[in-house]
């Protein structure tokens, strides 16, 4: 293993602890497999390291055949939070953007809304307003863009927004700022007989309007935050279901392993995450036998993406935080830390520096 | 097709026009596959008839490259009730006596109990007081008997049970009173590219004990009626979840499609049932574009296995009801009504007319 690849600006123990994770291979094993694997064509977009050679080592582990690590096909599961492991969740959650844009919408139908709060803010555009709004007045803005309209309406209104939004920082698709390395983690899975999942505190109605393109996961291997449908009848006697404001999972920290249970009903095998709302699914990932994979990703590379924490002296941040904490957790359980900055080679597709 | 296999207890109409599920299919080309197909070793549990042929001849439609009504793989959704549908439901659904077999258990960790109803009259083994208990009652004995435990140790109680417990009729496990041509009929349509779900009204967590084994089909593609969990963590600090006594789907009649949204996040393309809590979810199925398969499964075998509706003049019941006005609603969208008498040719994998 090239040692000289590794983060300087995390604590490396925190890395080398994740050894703890895979007690079932020998240190013999995993210093010839490190040998062997690390110019491999596979996860090309991570550097040769620790974090990339940990995720090689568990795949062999746990589907070479005879191996007491060994994990037959059916119990593969492998669960991805979305907002900041998968895509930018910075400087605003991509959904909460779709929520803000459509308001205008929610209050030409509704006009009574243009002079209440919060929508009044919203409808003014000011940036600095918008961004003061409490918790409590976003709730009120996700519920009357979220709901209240046919589970295909929904779906296409977030279709046509996906495909014309754009980040203002790259001046793409949501859907582009993608982190090629974590693409590259679920299909290497997949093509080794893992099932992978969302398991995001986003909408599951939205994220599933994208999951199968942008990530190759069907709508039924998303876990979210869910609302209750309403089954009725249009006039014709068509049956159709409404988007009520009635919320049956709120699918952040302990409601992710309480969604896991509900959605797939089998503890993981494999967790990515990167903030404090990710960590009792890796807690309950971690808490099977045999051989799981835990890794949490830092966000701490503001020149190709962003920096936040507050952990390892990184800046704070209300979005997607990694707490101090939780970098300690990490290195207690043996849980991978990925520095963006030295474990990616480069962070999105359309990246130049491969 | 051979008319003489047909059923004469059930109306032949609601047969006939179950042809019109496939508009897009020409008369030409169901005649002549009806012809060739019908002494395919595929489905060999089923009589050679018109449920048969219609099962034969959606799959066919569905999946061979450059008909009209192809569908692509990730979408072949086929979802199945399973009380009544792929095993014996009568006299009274499996799972409410296991409910009831663990009530002893419940008492002895809650002595107060014992002179508190309804447990009382179950402790009491007075069958027909037993009978006798309001909804409200049964719901205090599931609550009792299906949360307060971890998920762990539910599991391990109700498989314990599923290996001693015997239905009193065939005094065989309940898990081999499972109907085989509904057996053929998940891995014909599995072995076509179609995902197979279980959606029943029964706990979602007590049929994905068995269903890998039983049905083949894995815990994540069984929705049932679930409650929710509670994260928390041991003394020793392991994290484990708790089953609470807070329903969050109710997966009967709406609450089918709605688990259906809920937990696969699309519409099925096929969708088997036999009482009125299905209705719901064969509207929904039948609702969508293309090729779409709705069948209902009539207990109409009296000797083989049970005979109840009402419908047809078949005696009442209060488990699995098959009303008239369900029947006509069959005839009218033109769902494939089965005989059991007349289109499956043995009811048990364990059966020896075959």
């Amino acid at each position: 293993m090239k040692s000289d690849d590794m983060s300087s600006g995390i604590d490396r123990r925190a890395l080398v602890s994740g050894l703890a994770l895979l007690p079932a291979l020998s240190g013999t094993l995993l210093s010839a497999s490190a040998q062997a694997q690390t110019t491999s064509d596979v996860l090309a977009s991570w550097n040769d390291g620790l974090a990339k050679q940990v995720i090689i080592d568990f795949v062999r582990a746990t589907t070479e055949q005879g191996r007491p690590t060994y994990v037959p096909p059916e119990d593969r599961i492998a669960t991805f939070d979305q907002d900041g492991t998968l895509w930018v969740e910075h400087p605003i959650y991509s959904q909460v953007v779709y929520c803000l844009d459509r308001v205008p919408a929610v209050v030409e139908q509704d006009p009574r809304l243009k002079d209440v709060e919060p929508f009044k803010t919203v409808l003014s555009g000011n940036r600095e307003a918008i961004a003061k709004l409490s918790l409590h007045d976003l709730e009120k803005i996700l519920f009357a863009t979220l709901t209240g309209m046919s589970v295909e309406d929904f779906e296409s209104e977030a279709k046509k927004w996906l495909t014309s939004a754009k980040h203002a920082r790259w001046s793409r698709p949501y859907t582009e700022l993608i982190y090629q390395p974590m693409v590259e983690v679920m299909q290497y899975l997949r093509s080794n007989g893992f099932k992978t999942y969302i398991v995001t505190g986003g909408g599951q109605d939205f994220v599933r309007v994208y999951s199968q393109q942008v990530y190759g996961i069907p709508p039924e291997q998303v876990v979210g935050t869910a609302g209750a449908t309403k089954y009725g009848y249009q006039k014709d006697g068509k049956p159709f279901l409404t988007k009520e404001p009635k919320l049956l999972l709120n699918d952040n920290d302990a409601g992710k392993p309480e969604g896991i249970h509900l959605m797939i009903g089998r503890r993981p095998r494999v967790a990515f995450g990167n903030s404090t709302g990710d960590r009792e699914m890796l807690e309950y990932t971690g808490a099977g036998n045999g051989a799981r994979l835990m890794m949490l990703v830092l966000h701490d590379d503001a020149k190709r993406e962003y920096a936040y924490g507050p952990a390892q002296g990184l800046p704070d941040t209300k979005v997607g935080a990694f707490t101090q904490e939780l970098f300690d957790e990490a290195k207690k359980a043996g849980w991978i830390v990925v520095s963006m900055k030295n474990d990616w080679k480069r962070i999105f597709k359309f990246d130049q520096n491969t």
